[in-house]
């Protein structure tokens, strides 16, 4: 049995989270700081420390068994890698990227949501309004396609992409799946085929929709390269994009939804956030914009995975969604 | 066995329905017409018709064996109960009016659309792009509820509202269901608790959302009072009617927004359509309108619907969704 004294919360992204670990912990203490440097941490010892992701990267190389883990808030962790240098060891430090169930449900039913919001026209009825035309396009809107008549391609089937899949699969819908290695170690019921990055120019163009998860590394980067966008044209797909900007080229997005290989593209992450004021995208008639709300962090969920983690580590049981070193999330 | 020699089309509310039922009835003459008037189908014999809703009132009381049935093409039918005059005997034609899976699910598509719009604030963020302000509000919808912390009361729980609850019991939610009478011959594995009419000030301030499918009829009409909408002020639900207008007085409606009983209403359909340029609803924050698409007729849905109909009626088996003359629906 490993011995936890405290957990320390420094959070300023996520309100609330040192009341909703309190309520989750109760034999636990919760205690916030509001300064991580080394000076006012060098007093700890085997804590678990839960922060934001972006403050991780400072904290890898300091003293082995300050904190027994780290519990991010987030799940993207590419700034946790921006410290890392190639001429240094790899951490021994164990980071825990922020992911549960809900998490998983949040991001599936924002995916959801825009997909109905497509099909039905919903946005474009909701401009007529904002806009005061007071159209009544009720024939222009009498054609929907039913969830069930989709395929829906979704690039990174780890625990997001399955549960999305999950979710579009109780519909009746079509699924296919981008995943790194094939075949996949956690193959999902709710996937119908899986591709790989060399198989990718099979799998786009049976799309309706794709929805990107896929975590920002050197891999994933311009992965949606312009002949594979080009691909697409026959069924112009609708591009959702809940994962990281990285995987296409603003340009190259640009371009594929004016030559019309694409439907519309929904975008929740862009290369500058918040997405600067004189963006193109703004403005573009195919361009759906959220302000990175996919997949917000909740103070309760962080809880529940924190207590899933504490247990596993009260057992001494490996802990689970740590950040991978090598393959870079 | 019965005979059936053709089936006789004539629906303007439907494009490609001629050629719909073709493919679906290789065996079947499909004939489609322009003209229902006396003169124009007194040879008919036998024949089903397939045809708009607001066209078979005339026909009701025509010679007994002109149309062995009557497949409407929408699924409300108070424009038919319009053309029963309380002197006259029930109709003995048979007439059935359009519902099939599909068709539910498409109405339970567009609901769960709306709430996931509603939690996450998808359409208040549209308008911000919309309208040029490129406002940046992450924060403010960082804490949206899961479907599966919502309950959902359904006010009608016939095939349209039976496949909305087992819509969102997927996602977990709760679900109530007002029903004509209690106990339902037709019990939902997916509703969690059933209510009548009577017990509806016990079931309104439960919901975070009031659906309503109710068709229009006598027992229908401004069924939510003043009284029952005050008693949602603790919850705040949205209200969203894929129904029929009758269910809630215009007025009683705006009142309960402007005094915070409801905190939205998403409406479909509305007392005159296409809803007038100079009406309130058009302009208010809480309203949110739609032009009565949430169950548009498909083509191939109704060719399903006759399809499995005309099997039945081979059989000599009653045939489905007739209309209920004492029932009104």
């Amino acid at each position: 049995m490993n011995q936890i004294r405290r957990v320390i919360v420094y959070s300023p992204g996520v309100p609330g989270l040192t009341n909703a670990l309190s309520k989750a912990l109760p034999r636990i203490q919760v205690v916030e700081i509001t300064d991580l440097s080394e000076e006012a941490t060098e007093h700890f010892h085997n804590e678990i420390l839960v922060t934001n992701n972006d403050m991780i990267g400072p904290l890898l190389y300091r003293p082995h068994g300050q904190f027994a883990f780290i519990q991010g808030t987030w799940a993207g962790v590419e700034s946790i890698f921006s410290h890392i240098k190639k001429d240094k060891e790899r951490p021994t430090l164990q980071v825990a990227r922020f992911t549960n169930r809900q998490f998983s449900q949040l991001m599936s039913e924002y995916t959801l949501g825009q997909v109905i919001n497509s099909e039905r026209g919903l946005l474009t009825i909701r401009d007529d309004q904002t806009l005061g035309t007071k159209s009544w396009r009720s024939d222009e809107f009498a054609h929907p396609r039913l969830i069930k008549e989709l395929t829906i391609g979704i690039l990174g089937v780890g625990n997001i992409g399955r549960e999305i899949a999950r979710t579009f699969q109780f519909f009746g819908a079509r699924i296919l799946g981008l995943t790194r290695r094939f075949p996949s170690q956690h193959r999902s019921p709710f996937v119908s085929h899986y591709y790989e990055t060399s198989t990718l120019h099979e799998m786009l163009p049976q799309c309706d929709y794709i929805c990107n998860v896929l975590p920002r590394t050197s891999q994933t980067t311009r992965l949606l390269t312009d002949e594979l966008l080009k691909s697409c044209q026959a069924r112009r797909p609708v591009f959702i994009n809940i994962g990281r900007d990285n995987v296409v080229d603003d340009q190259t997005l640009l371009r594929a939804l004016d030559e019309d290989w694409l439907r519309q593209a929904v975008l929740d992450v862009f290369a500058e956030e918040p997405l600067p004021s004189d963006h193109s995208f703004w403005s573009h008639p195919k361009i759906v914009i959220t302000p990175h709300i996919a997949g917000p962090t909740r103070a309760s969920d962080v809880a529940d995975c924190l207590r899933a983690n504490l247990e596993l580590f009260d057992q001494g049981a490996p802990i689970e969604n740590l950040v991978d070193w090598e393959a870079q999330y």
